[in-house]
């Protein structure tokens, strides 16, 4: 038997830090005592708590450390942090610490200094003209790089509730098609509305299912109205977009009066031939070419839009970033300043997305398949909320609560 | 080797007979040879086929005859139908005819005589006091009712394609959440217009889920300016309507404002008890303590009403009928005059209506699940719609094609 | 701003007692100060906590008393509980206390005695001849009865996790189809066989689906192996499995071999007209009229089966409970000693079921769905196991585990 | 009103030609008279129809002629196919002709010429180097070359039911989780024993639910016993098959045994990390490094893999081709000698794949989810099975038919 003694302080209760370090020392087979525990008497006050974890072995205390570490224990005897040469440009060091989504601070020469760019599954390095460490992805990592290695010096903050209770910040909300939408619409609304009070940044990931469905019109009132900022999409929302106001279409069905259209992926892909022949998307705009619709309202308001190729594309439209690695760097580098985060009907860009934002950005999920914004609402932000409806309808909701009128 | 002859006659392409009677030929493992075609130069000129159907063995082409007429072929030696005494109440011939939900046509004494009250999995009774048979159930047939057996003498008409061409009568319409609502919503609100001035009825068969994501105004108000004639569901649906009348909730969680009320299942089974103490739903709109929602609108139009039984029901309401053999037979007697069905957000009585409509009335169902709406769609109507998408967000849009202000 | 003091006693941390009332306090907007805590050093060793709970009404507060003692808290000013009579028969008194699915205790004459038979969702009956309370359904409550009202003198323990941690007892398990089912399976396996050597009940709750996709020949062969003890199930999965005896069919594809069977409602229909005119399932099992599948098995094992009616059936076969209120007593009836319980591929069994079960009972819930066992999952028992798979490949794998040779 | 002739050949009752044309011209708003029909009297003998559509405008004609082609209608006037030259690289002329996946010929000097390379929508090219045309993605088009535009001079053949009836080539085959699964999986063993022997090869596109559900050793076994001989999958699969090499765990769950396992992610990144260290998956191999699984199979076996890209990518592993372009030209490249494609738990290489492959291809589509295999059964293909259920359940039935023991 071997133990070591973990140190947990904050909102630990009301985050529900405690009861997971005491669930993950036992399901890992340890076992614990409560060496000292304090709680705060008011919600303002914070607590603390020193555990004894015992395990059989080194390994598995080992396991158990790096379990309970990820959510916001430290372990007592503190240390600075440990760094470790990459040995390949990008290749990390063996035991390279593997970031979380939380607030995470390292220790150098005694001092602990926030982690800046915060991102879960990167490393974290430190450059020799930055007192500050900040994440870095596998990818970009270059030989010699200062890597953080092994779990000492290292800590994590886990998320408080906000203080202030609207639609986000319930704990543990089911995802079910069995809940009250319209006070969830209503409460996102209002949250954008103050967003776009402080200039804050909203933040849209969406799929092609936007349009099929009847949300564009909304989508298009949105961002001409201010409330969205930056855009994530792939080739087919922005090409079905452009072929209904080409076409009047999407998928060749009309989107008005109910007849199909010759066959339909001809319009999709006359529509992406013809900004090809074009140049881009921003250039159709200028010339006219498309003047209603969600790409048009992105190019007119200068909304950050990040296009991310896949094998399922045709064209692809110019403008789309084929190399998935330079679309995440794409993606990444318009996160800051973004304070809500609405993934819309493409489990791709949601779960994509998810990865890239830190635990303290509100996320709204919306998909018919609950399996999406059940996997998003689980991702331990405590601002998460699940919609089980199809995107064009939460759009029409959503636009109708800020003012738009159809 | 031996074989059998089949006539077709009717809109046997149009309706798909023709080549479906070949499939099934084949599948089963017989061959054919086509011995005559005449295809109706236009839409309006019927055509005629005969068939000549090979098979290794009587019994395999015993099959094959039986599937094929299922769909409108029959058998060229024309026939008297045959009956037989039912051995006792509740039990059909061994070798009673199964009805399909198309058009039959018994021969008796030389003549065609259709069959009333269409409706597939029955057996047909001759009434001795009635010289038109008509479908029943097995558990309603009583000991000595002459009952049809066999295949002789028995015929059903494919159906035809609609003459106006709407939304609905689209041919193998793919259930997807990726298909443009917006024109298959404006296409239903305007059968349902065209229905209340002919003074043809609706039906509405619908789940808890309507109330529990927001649909239960637009609903109510449906239901008052007289576009749903006939109302199926269960207590779950009744009761929390009426618990949002009470309570201003819906499994606890307040349709309003977003907070939770307390326990949630209180509020539900004090809804149930309270109108269980004051006798009837009827009853309690008139006292006035329920005076909104779709109870009320129901009792207030002479909207019939058919709530079923399940072994999930609490308490359960006055008015639910706890015996299902009971229910159905209730909500049989309520589809004569049916000529249009929505089926939302409930798989059981989506199912059941199903299996009682004819398939001459178009339905239209409406799910989250995606897995519903393709079951429904595929029953073999040709007028069958199916949408994905939230229960509340369908009939919001509906209600706002046809004039409702929220 | 009124108050109230609530205590807390017992693995407070561990089961999430602490952390649920502090949240659920804030979320209905009081506040609250922690006057005593004191927690176990060990596992082994209970916790205990004195909370202050603010509220800006009386109102307010009752709300927020009502939504923490439903998980354990307790009033600290103890008052013996309070009875009123029933007003009808049928019909609680209005302020009726309503039952949660946890171990229960009501205070009476200064003593707190247990409640026999909790189930959620009941009152809770003072017979004068039977010194313990017991729960009781709204739908049998005779004038008179001595039902608990209010909430004073009332109080539940919250579930520890058990001592035991095997695949059950795992705490907010996601359910997924991306985690492993082998081991899952591998862990139910283990389960049954300790309950089967201890004697204790295993309960199968099940769908159609079972049969059409290939778990009738394991299933059965759980049963024979005397692994299920109690199976509930409605009208249309002994129907088929009964047909597959005598057709080799399903919904008329043959199960074997792959060709069509012709119109396989007849196949259905006909199995059910000829165990009607038999008289009953134990009949026709005994004339060797049904020699395999689930329900020869159970004749043969002696298992108990409820089969609940529901509007979809045809028939229904004789041995189904029509009326829904009856089914529910029936399935109740059987509950005690039902230390497990498989609910597979039936929503409407499995909420039902999930409804009558103490939560203290494990659940197993197998859908392809997500939408079932994520329901399920989330009824606050600690013992829930969600598998989102389909019900055939499920009980293959069980029952191979088990030692099931195909 | 004006009009044209068209013409059909060959089986087109069968392959359900003729009521599609019918319908289609209705649905456009066409009408129609049948000139001449002669149906054969044998299923082997080929029928003719020769058909004038109606329409009010030259547009609504050109939009019919263009809907009813896409399914092997020709127009009766005869004349050479019209070629234009790409404006630019990656452009097509304004007119291009969108090809569909059925067998598709031009006539180039008044001689009917078969395309090469069936795919659809793309375009045609006749290279001045080759009399043979053939299909080009838009991406891949050089100024100058010519280009097939119009609708003149082209035909395609619709499918002929297959002349050997196994699982595959049944028609409308509805896709539902209530299916018999076990002769669909005896069906497919049977035609991938039948392809091994013929030395034609079988395409397996498959998701990281894979390795998470249980199904990497039955996979690997299937690569070993060359039943497999192409693999599309993403970072993911291959990321998490040698995490469970390494690790024994997939997404940081055991799949032994049933414990957690430290911070999932980490062994996922490790393993990423280390694979880069190491350069190459084949090499990780070569060295003993990896040597259990489905990449160790591959790499053994000489399968084809191609990895793509995506924006959810960790890492990502060597190999993978993040440029969605040359990803999607590295699959098509992969093909040709492709007789059957099993698509397995995963929406994104489903979709794409299926977009790649030509209709003749046979293709199973499995998920659990039932919105993936109804969009891969509805393109179109005579021969596409649709199977909801989870991937490790299918992998491990289906090598269990193949000789497999666990």
């Amino acid at each position: 038997m071997t133990h070591e003694t973990i140190v947990l302080h904050g909102h630990i209760i009301d985050s529900l830090l405690l009861p997971k370090v005491l669930d993950h020392i036992l399901q890992y087979g340890g076992s614990f005592e409560i060496a000292h525990i304090r709680i705060g008497k008011t919600r303002e006050e914070p607590s603390d708590a020193r555990i004894i974890v015992h395990a059989e072995s080194p390994e598995r205390l080992a396991e158990i450390i790096a379990a309970v570490q990820a959510h916001g224990a430290s372990v007592e005897k503190e240390a600075d942090c440990q760094w470790q040469e990459a040995p390949a440009d990008g290749v990390f060091p063996d035991d390279f610490y593997v970031t979380t989504h939380l607030p995470t601070e390292v220790r150098v020469h005694g001092k602990w200094v926030p982690v800046k760019e915060i991102e879960m599954d990167l490393g974290i390095w430190l450059d020799r003209n930055d007192p500050a460490p900040h994440t870095v992805p596998m990818a970009e990592v270059r030989k010699g790089d200062q890597i953080a290695v092994g779990r000492e010096g290292i800590r994590v903050t886990p998320l408080e509730r906000p203080a202030h209770l609207d639609v986000f910040g319930f704990m543990g909300a089911q995802v079910s098609s069995e809940r009250p939408h319209g006070h969830l619409i209503t409460g996102i609304a209002r949250r954008m509305q103050a967003l776009r009070r402080s200039e804050a940044r909203i933040l849209l990931a969406g799929g092609p299912a936007i349009i099929h469905g009847g949300g564009r019109e909304p989508l298009a009132w949105l961002i001409e109205s201010g409330y969205i900022h930056v855009l994530f999409c792939g080739n087919a929302l922005a090409a079905h977009d452009m072929e209904a106001h080409l076409y009047g279409t999407s998928l060749g069905l009309h989107l008005e009066g109910g007849s199909l259209a010759h066959h339909g992926h001809e319009h999709h892909l006359r529509t992406i031939n013809r900004i090809r022949a074009i140049g881009s998307i921003e250039e159709a705009v200028r010339q006219g070419v498309i003047t209603t619709g969600i790409m048009a309202a992105c190019v007119r308001r200068g909304v950050k839009i990040v296009m991310a190729g896949t094998i399922r594309d045709d064209g692809p439209l110019p403008g789309v970033i084929t190399d998935s690695v330079q679309a995440q760097a794409a993606m990444r580098a318009t996160l800051p300043g973004v304070e809500l985060a609405l993934l819309v009907a493409s489990t791709l860009h949601a779960v994509a997305t998810g990865n890239l934002l830190p635990a303290s950005v509100p996320t709204v999920c919306v998909d018919v398949n609950p399996a999406v914004p059940t996997k998003l609402a689980d991702r331990g932000s405590l601002q998460a909320i699940g919609l089980v409806m199809d995107a064009a309808s939460f759009l029409r909701e959503l636009a109708r609560h800020l003012g738009w009128k159809e």
